[in-house]
């Protein structure tokens, strides 16, 4: 596991967190996540950049991901530079300092059942 | 965010658009979402041509996707040049002369609870 | 549209036919579909094989893909040379002679809700 | 089918294995799978890593893929070293000797009815 494994940029177009919810509180709340991987021997820089369709971007909101650990992100929590909103369509650009590994993920539980999603993020060759 | 991030053609081999759904309305409708990001500082121009299993393509519908903004498109509400006619499979190709981001959805309501899915498209190299 | 989108060989790694459903037939019979998309001008002969975890492949299922034809084809209607078992893992490599693009998904209705995925399949650079 | 198929190095950001299930067993226990497939003529020796958000990595598990056969494997069953914890973020790389491909899945039954999610995973170029 000595080579660094990942991109460096990646991007995710979907984005939307629904605001109603359906069973037990934190773990079936609706949410969304971008779950990141650094499988390296450092620490990784990363800062999200969310795009919306009537505004202007929001962020960067800067994190450090921990060398040789996977951080689960929820958006639901990201708080500075603002919130993102609920009910709302986004979209999300990831940069980190040195090759990561992206993925996205969503929990509806808005009706009685959950739903999921997940798809591994664009990674940008360069 | 100074270099672009995405590509300029994609490709999504699925679609499908139930007639039928269950809970409010527009939110939990039935629908195919196509979710485009351009994260660059010019507006992209889009065009999705929809492809059938026995018949000629539709389209190409255009789209203008401003600077610095993401759109989640929804299928359903595709008119011109016609409307995507629903319980029918379908796919279809996206191009837009700067590099964008395509993400897929689908929200399927028709039994009592909402399923999900989702997948990056696949984005063609150059 | 004149430049061929796609690749010529593709694999889907994850594959189950779920043998009970629940609703109405066809929609909502549990299925594996894999979704074919032919932009281009000429059409595409594919062979499908499929792998299993405890015998030899099974194939080469043959499918001609019309040119700008999409085909949505469900793993469970297979028949020739043998049909695919039920509530058994499977995965599949898709080639063709020309570039597709290919998405693989499931309906799985076993309970009283939809459950669905979507994932583009893995696709060979040459 | 002589040349090989996908790549030695992938990665899977997300994991979570709920320790909560709903519906006969063990079909419908939830669980994570990666699924596996070596499309070649000769074995594959595989290598998982498990990341974690507050720990050092689990691992290697190592898995012997055969030759021309698909393996869908449930982190639910890893025992050596050590059993993936429940209700924990995780991540994998995966490693193998020759060209193999990876999706990972998901089925989440917490709830009255299944929740699916797969993606293909990243694939390293190298």
């Amino acid at each position: 596991m000595e080579n660094p494994i990942g991109r460096k940029r990646w991007a995710i177009a979907e984005g939307y967190i629904p605001s109603q919810s359906h069973g037990p509180e934190p773990e079936t709340t609706s949410h969304e996540t971008v779950s990141l991987l650094n499988a390296s021997a450092q620490d990784a820089h990363v800062k999200i950049i969310i795009f919306f369709s009537d505004r202007d971007p929001a962020g960067p909101y800067s994190v450090v991901l921990s060398a040789r650990r996977t951080k689960h992100l929820r958006f639901n929590d990201l708080q500075q530079p603002e919130p993102i909103p609920r009910d709302t369509d986004y979209a999300s650009v990831v940069e980190s300092d040195i090759p990561i590994v992206v993925q996205h993920a969503r929990l509806d539980s808005r009706q009685s059942a959950n739903a999921l999603l997940s798809t591994v993020a664009y990674a940008e060759l360069e």
